[in-house]
């Protein structure tokens, strides 16, 4: 192997439950890569053997290689806490505010998130997406309605390249806690097999949603199955639909409108739920690969290092 | 111990988690009560026996003296499937639709839940709170909004002594889920004096779930904590803000204002929360003791025994 063909760049996107990493050689092409689920719940502080581990997984580090984290790594619970970029500040001033990891390297940093705040005092923030923003911004992907859809849902406006607007919402962790404890566990527990692929039962619960408040339309679930209205077997993907449907009927109370286009970021399963509610309100979607807007951010923020 | 000093019912509210007993003398004299965790779940489906351990708990009964059982006892999963009363059929009519026991004795009946449909397809369900409104009925109490708050908050209008809408909240289900499990239990889980009872706090979960929908309003809880906007210490009394101010933008929502008068059944401290928010809206409140409102409805319905 020639001095040339070696790794010049380690990115982690280190999270709560899981963490990939990339290493990547001349002109960003991808040497390796790897995913776990060490996280930080997994590394329980224990942050120096985590990464030390995730080292071996790869092709060695020549001496001084820049790393570059983002993620939860970067919270008051991670590994070093780098300050939130307020939202008012360009995406691009991420390359800028790189919070040094001394005990990981003299040229290792975490990207910061950010925390925004909205003039009807909403507070929100983001570890993690707002990397794969910067990265959809250096793939030519530009102003709009950024969407990342997941444990927890990221609605992110984006106008002149700074976060105009970012609402998140708890979907996924919502689902996993109703789905594993209490009133609608009994009915929305056990999966089976196509349990959580009905379209028509997703789209009864996209429509309940609109109906109610989610307290109130979580509770109509079981009630139409304990009422004999609705099978068990439909009952997770109407809560998919009232979960996902709640994003939307929100982000449209709030804008007065559908937005007419939006970008999803992340998996093909959750941006086609996400399509149907779209198609519904007149949305067009585009989908974007998490991997290729992680490895395109970290190609724009080496050339800071 | 005259024979006319005896039980002359035995009514039993036997719901999920908990199930209370009375036992009542002549001219509904209460000779005894009772009170233990021994709901649906404790029992696992062994009623009979359960049943037979609360006979124990009081005086003993005379042969064939009526036994009147409310709430969950009578769903699927509970000792005789009591069929719902359709919400168009008058409270009164409870009576006429007790679902005999015979396992429990010859004139033991459970008194049916309600079942409600709505004009827009929402579907909701209640069993134990029907006898509950059938008390408030009975003490003199007429039509009008009620509310019934706790695990699940009950909300029902009551029109010529029918129930005219029903909608249900998870208000009680979901404070306790999302302080013990997740992203939000990291800040709002440890249960600290008084961190329960921070008005302000609470009143500001209530205007922030005006702002948005619950699951962007819950990850906000966590947000301002983090973003260094909130003490940890006020984020359950803000959580339970959210949840309950919930309940209420959505009854106004739908009934396009607030209601100018609600009689609330249920405990001193979850009445004196929504007080909080009745007053903020302009909304009259009257509280009604649970155990009162019960006794009566034993009463009415023994009439009919």
């Amino acid at each position: 192997m020639s001095p040339h063909a070696g790794p010049e760049l380690l990115g982690i996107d280190w999270g709560t439950s899981n963490r990939r990493a990339w290493w990547l050689g001349r002109d960003g092409a991808v040497l390796a890569e790897h995913s776990d689920a060490q996280g930080l719940l997994a590394s329980q502080g224990r942050f120096e053997a985590a990464f030390d581990a995730l080292l071996k997984a790869g092709p060695a580090l020549p001496p001084a290689t820049p790393v570059l984290m983002s993620g939860m790594v970067g919270a008051a619970s991670g590994w070093v806490e780098a300050p939130y970029l307020a939202a008012s500040e360009p995406l691009t001033q991420l390359a800028r505010r790189l919070c040094a990891v001394p005990a990981a390297g003299p040229r290792c940093f975490i990207v910061p998130g950010i925390c925004f705040t909205g003039a009807d005092g909403r507070v929100d923030v983001m570890r993690g997406e707002e990397t794969q923003l910067l990265g959809a911004l250096a793939l030519g992907h530009g102003d709009g309605w950024y969407l990342l859809p997941g444990t927890h849902s990221k609605w992110v406006q984006l106008l002149e390249g700074r976060v105009a607007d970012l609402a998140t919402y708890m979907t996924g962790e919502l689902f996993a806690l109703l789905t594993s404890h209490g009133t609608l566990a009994s009915v929305a527990g056990p999966r089976d097999t196509n349990d959580d692929e009905q379209p028509q039962a997703f789209a009864r619960g996209v429509a309940a949603a609109a109906r109610s408040g989610l307290s109130n339309a979580l509770f109509g679930c079981r009630a139409q199955v304990v009422a004999g209205r609705m099978p068990a077997g439909e009952a997770r993907s109407h809560l998919s639909g009232l979960l996902i449907g709640a994003e939307w009927h929100d982000v449209v109370r709030r804008a007065g409108r559908a937005p007419q286009q939006v970008t999803v970021i992340g998996a093909a399963a959750l941006a086609a739920r996400h399509a149907l509610v779209a198609e519904a309100l007149g949305c067009r979607i585009t989908t974007l690969d998490s991997r290729s807007v992680q490895l395109a951010a970290l190609q724009a923020l080496r050339a800071h290092l």
